[in-house]
């Protein structure tokens, strides 16, 4: 893991005096009581995200969904459950921060309507109408101030042609694209494959352990983060 | 916890030589390879009773949907996903047992059909068609020689009217009852509050441990079962 990583070869402190929020998980729409809407995302590779971002000297912000992961040491953890507190609490919390990281895999939809009973299963059809739930990487991309700003796509078709538009649309800085759709990798798995776009540049980071795989982002991070306030400046 | 509960008093084998059937935690109903449609069931309910099963003296057979729990030493786990799974297991293993016992909150509806690729968040609106899963407390009470059947019963309101309409609609022996909206109790809860229904009897078994209650009401499931083979003889 991690710790193991760090003690076989000292890291350089890339991210220091630099604050990232990262969302990490899945969120939660209640239909009623009883019933919810997800998905499988584990929260693993947020999780290990954010570790990375602190070995490398970041403060750090994790908003978390719904997950069975202990909130790691040294991290600021917000726990939420569907995507509008999850848009509420990354709003709070990014103005003043340097760089973002969408890891979470938000409901694109929500229940038109919870309803505040449990509902019957009288009918023999149950028909349910989805709403769009609020769009927490382009908010914070369209920001008069944006951070660095890093979205994840997880595709099961076309992986890289989606992520590449998801970039340019949504005004990301960076995009990390798995295909949820291969055996063993991605969602409630340990392991990650990642193909990293950005403007005019891409890096494919292969297959490896989410913790190994998340060091090795958030340089790639750290070093496009540096080179974009370089540029500005 | 029951551990130490069977260390303080001496517990009868008044299951020995049955074989019970219990089902324990949510299904999940996949939408598309990313999303699915679950409830807030922890298993925990399911689990205590298996393992107060265990402690009374039976052979269990525990079908588990999703949970976070670890599999109790000495007790079979078949593990399933979904309420078609789920109904499968059920069927193969519940022939020949005595007792079976629905603890799982098995998911009413299923959608219609799942597609193969994730749904593209193109439209505002996504309606979604549910169809009814089939109903294994039901089918295991209508089999030609059901074995004795527990159901439960997780309302929201009229807990009492719901729970013996259930029993007399799905020819149950017996039913045990909880009210999911009293906050901290039931679903994802360590405590509970069950009130437990047959034919012309009922008895209130208060709030208490998860643990404790599942060997309360263990203990009330063997005594209904042999007054009801001592009846049929």
């Amino acid at each position: 893991d991690i710790v193991n990583m760090l003690m076989q070869s000292p890291i350089e402190p890339l991210l220091a005096n630099r604050h990232i929020v990262i969302t990490a998980g899945p969120t939660r729409e209640e239909i009623d009581p009883v019933r919810f809407i997800s998905n499988h995302s584990s929260g693993k590779m947020g999780y290990a995200l954010a570790k990375a971002a602190l070995a490398l000297g970041a403060k750090v912000t994790l908003v978390s969904g719904p997950v069975n992961l202990s909130p790691p040491a040294g991290i600021e953890v917000i726990d939420v459950v569907s995507a509008e507190q999850m848009h509420q609490a990354v709003m709070k919390v990014v103005a003043n921060c340097d760089i973002f990281i969408g890891c979470a895999a938000v409901a694109d939809y929500k229940p038109q309507q919870k309803t505040q009973q449990k509902i019957k299963k009288s009918n023999s059809e149950l028909t349910l109408t989805f709403t769009k739930n609020p769009d927490i990487l382009s908010d914070v991309a369209h920001l008069a101030q944006p951070p660095f700003t890093v979205g994840f796509a997880a595709e099961t078709q076309d992986v890289a042609h989606y992520a590449q538009d998801k970039l340019k649309r949504k005004k990301l800085d960076m995009i990390a694209a798995n295909d949820v759709s291969q055996a063993g990798l991605g969602f409630n798995s340990e392991k990650n494959a990642l193909n990293v776009y950005w403007n005019n540049g891409e890096k494919n980071l292969g297959v490896a352990d989410k913790s190994q795989l998340a060091l090795t982002l958030m340089t790639l991070v750290a070093q496009r983060h540096t080179e974009k306030m370089s540029s500005i400046k």
